[in-house]
């Protein structure tokens, strides 16, 4: 069904093509020259004050009042029916709360208590899905190690001991393997727990949490963060021949799964209401901060975005439709169960594109983009409509597109902004994550290039080709 | 005594200048290339690798065995030991420790718990000399202010309630008021305890201590730092329209003085062994971080200077004596003792200048200078020796220097060294004052540069002379 659907809409497009042909010669960006009022009219409304201000608010409000939006959590529920709620008040259409069975991961009291020269009670927070200690802890000696490579060199000490993984920030992708890998690792070699240096490039004692994964033939061990600080603390005792030991106590447990929520509304198309571009951030956040930039943040830009439209009386050909998915901190069953929905309900061929923003609504600089280079060809004329303010690139590939990953797996092409990440790993997953990181000027600036993107993709004649 | 003694000194510069007036016109900067062959030496040593991993090796150690150097404690006795000893190994002569009786406050177990829509357990330090509460704790309602302005206006309202100081970063000497004054004046209108938004430009959930004062004439009430977040949470609720309450718990008190000392060695002059240049930095520090910028690294950097000194053979004309203060952070008990001892002796107007780093080991680009505009005159040609290291500027007014302040206030010229001190206070009294925040290059630079002048300074065949 999927590539005779691929052939139909390749077939059109090489029609349209060669329709047009002579005239693009000269210019082929010219089609999006008929966006540039409407484009302006967007940019306009999102860096208008009063809708600055209306963005902050509405940022601030659920931040505030539902900082700990953990799948599972109370907060993520009452913050997914404050959008729910919010989003009629706005006159959206199918305002509707899609039900999602979610991880119900809770940390509870943990600390960690380092014992040297002098006795140090640690900051640390507990890693996303990892087991608990027996009540009274676990107390053993460190043994710490910088990579893989060396680990696997040493594996024959690590029986008995806590494994402190202290591997210096690199790139996320490389360093969260770490996370992602350690304790299985160091279970395998016989440590009753590991440690992790928190995925970061830069603390103010500040750790991180973030989720974990057991292999299968792995006793699961307790696994938690601690700071940079701390780590190279232990690390320069034990250089000086120092026997650090640290005692661990974690109440952490995998609760029964629970109930919960993917949360949409839509602006209906106004001649292809059928079809839809499908946009969004996810509505869960971790246990810690506010998750104000991971992403509620991503949340209310792409939802403003719509809003702006909705204003203005701007209806595109296609349906655009706004998504708070759920769960994407330690499952994506949210974006997963958006993906089976539509392809249940028939309606995923309909998808001409996904957007997600969660990497930070920073100061805006381009697009990511995961799809066809044809398609990717076909979009870079819109980067005209948004280079007045600064967003000038398109590039392959698209960051913070987790949610939107098993469409794109399916074929549907994939979009993300591109923001001044510099500081995002600072704040990732932390109880720094808050309001004051962000700036309302910055925020505009992606909500107007979310906004032209958006509408330009719900608008124009063509659908995108998919990715086979 | 003192103007008698000054008069010689200004006559014997008056001959001094009247013989060499010929030669100097050409170019008064002329007699420090004098110096250029031992300036390069110096710079040389203080920039070579194992020079730079001796200097690091004990910034790391004193900080780490020692972190928490807080006036009355143990730890700060053992690092005053550990640099008596360490610099007797050095080959420093007249190694010798200062009693001093110093403050001693305690912080104990505190919190502080926010209750609004939810109950929030806040990062928060008490502030350095602060009251305690009861044991059961205070809980008001908290009425947030911005300005001692707004407080005056709004003062009938303070009755009963914690006052929140939430008072952006302009600059230190300016927000600090708020740390030194606020309890004071919201005791006066009847609260029953003050927070404070921490001091500081930029926050990772990052609370900051610092020293307070209660006026003679008002019940002392516990006054705490919160975080800059917290702060602006507690600020947006309100504005909103909720109640918030505070529960605050601190067990801080003052016990009796206790007895600490000032750690002192030299490096005896070769013609003038009676006439001082003291330089050097504070050894205490607060019970939280590690103290490493504040100011472990402004005492090492002074130390290591002369240190380098020594190693290279080098012996200026008069005395360089390196001296780690005490109780900086809660009296200055230390700086004043030092003055006592050398007033009681008869050697205060001995000295040549007083040299302090205390405004983090950033990386240098000048001096600041506090004395006589004649004085400072006299050294700026020092500068055309540490411009090759980017140290190229002679201000007035020394920023750093709080410990060699009753010494300025006789007359001593003083000077402190300027740095990039962009993130001094994002670190400064939290528990992200830790070696990681500093750079190597950057503290062998601030030596290189300290060596230079204090060499030089100690080896002029002029006296500076005093302030009036």
């Amino acid at each position: 069904m999927k590539s005779s659907f691929l052939s139909l809409i390749t077939l059109s497009i090489f029609l349209t093509s060669c329709a047009d042909e002579t005239e693009r010669a000269s210019d082929s960006y010219q089609w999006v020259d008929d966006y540039r009022e409407t484009a302006d009219l967007l940019i306009e409304a999102a860096l208008d004050d009063t809708n600055k201000e209306i963005m902050w608010d509405r940022l601030a409000y659920v931040t505030d009042y539902y900082p700990h939006r953990l799948s599972g959590s109370r907060m993520l529920e009452d913050a997914i029916d404050w959008m729910h709620d919010t989003m009629l008040e706005d006159g959206f259409e199918n305002v509707y709360k899609q039900e999602v069975m979610v991880p119900h991961w809770v940390r509870g009291e943990e600390s960690a208590v380092m014992h040297g020269p002098y006795d140090k009670e640690m900051r640390m927070l507990g890693l996303g899905s990892s087991v608990g200690t027996p009540p009274e802890g676990i107390r053993a000696e460190v043994m710490v190690v910088h990579s893989f490579e060396e680990f696997e060199e040493r594996a024959g000490e690590a029986e008995g001991k806590i494994v402190l993984w202290n591997v210096p920030f690199t790139t996320y992708g490389e360093t969260v393997q770490y996370r992602v890998r350690g304790a299985s690792i160091a279970s395998r070699a016989g440590a009753v727990a590991s440690l992790l240096r928190s995925v970061a490039p830069f603390s103010m004692q500040t750790p991180h949490t973030g989720n974990i994964r057991y292999d299968d033939d792995v006793d699961p061990i307790p696994f938690a963060a601690i700071t940079l600080e701390d780590s190279e603390l232990i690390q320069r005792f034990i250089e000086r021949g120092e026997t650090i030991e640290v005692s661990l106590k974690m109440e952490a447990e995998m609760l029964p799964d629970a109930l919960s929520h993917n949360v949409m509304g839509e602006l209906r198309g106004r001649e292809k209401p059928e079809e839809v571009v499908v946009i969004g951030g996810h509505i869960d956040s971790w246990d810690v901060g506010h998750g104000v930039m991971d992403d509620a943040g991503g949340v209310i830009a792409t939802w403003e975005a719509v809003r702006l439209m909705k204003e203005l009386g701007l209806q595109p050909r296609r349906t655009i439709r706004v998504v708070g998915w759920t769960n994407e901190e330690n499952g994506v069953m949210g974006g997963r169960a958006y993906r089976d929905m539509v392809m249940e309900n028939g309606s995923l061929e309909l998808h001409q594109m996904a957007y997600e923003i969660d990497f930070g609504v920073f100061e805006p600089f381009g697009f990511g983009f995961s799809g066809t280079d044809e398609a990717r060809r076909m979009l870079e004329p819109v980067l005209k409509l948004t280079e007045a303010i600064g967003v000038t690139e398109l590039r392959e590939g698209s960051s913070g597109t987790v949610d939107i990953g098993p469409l794109i797996r399916e074929g549907v092409p994939g979009m993300g902004i591109d923001t001044d990440t510099e500081r995002y790993f600072w704040y990732h997953h932390t109880d720094a994550d808050t309001l004051d990181k962000l700036d309302k000027d910055d925020i505009a600036k992606v909500i107007a290039a979310t906004a032209v993107m958006i509408y330009v993709v719900a608008d124009m004649e063509e659908r995108l080709p998919w990715a086979e």
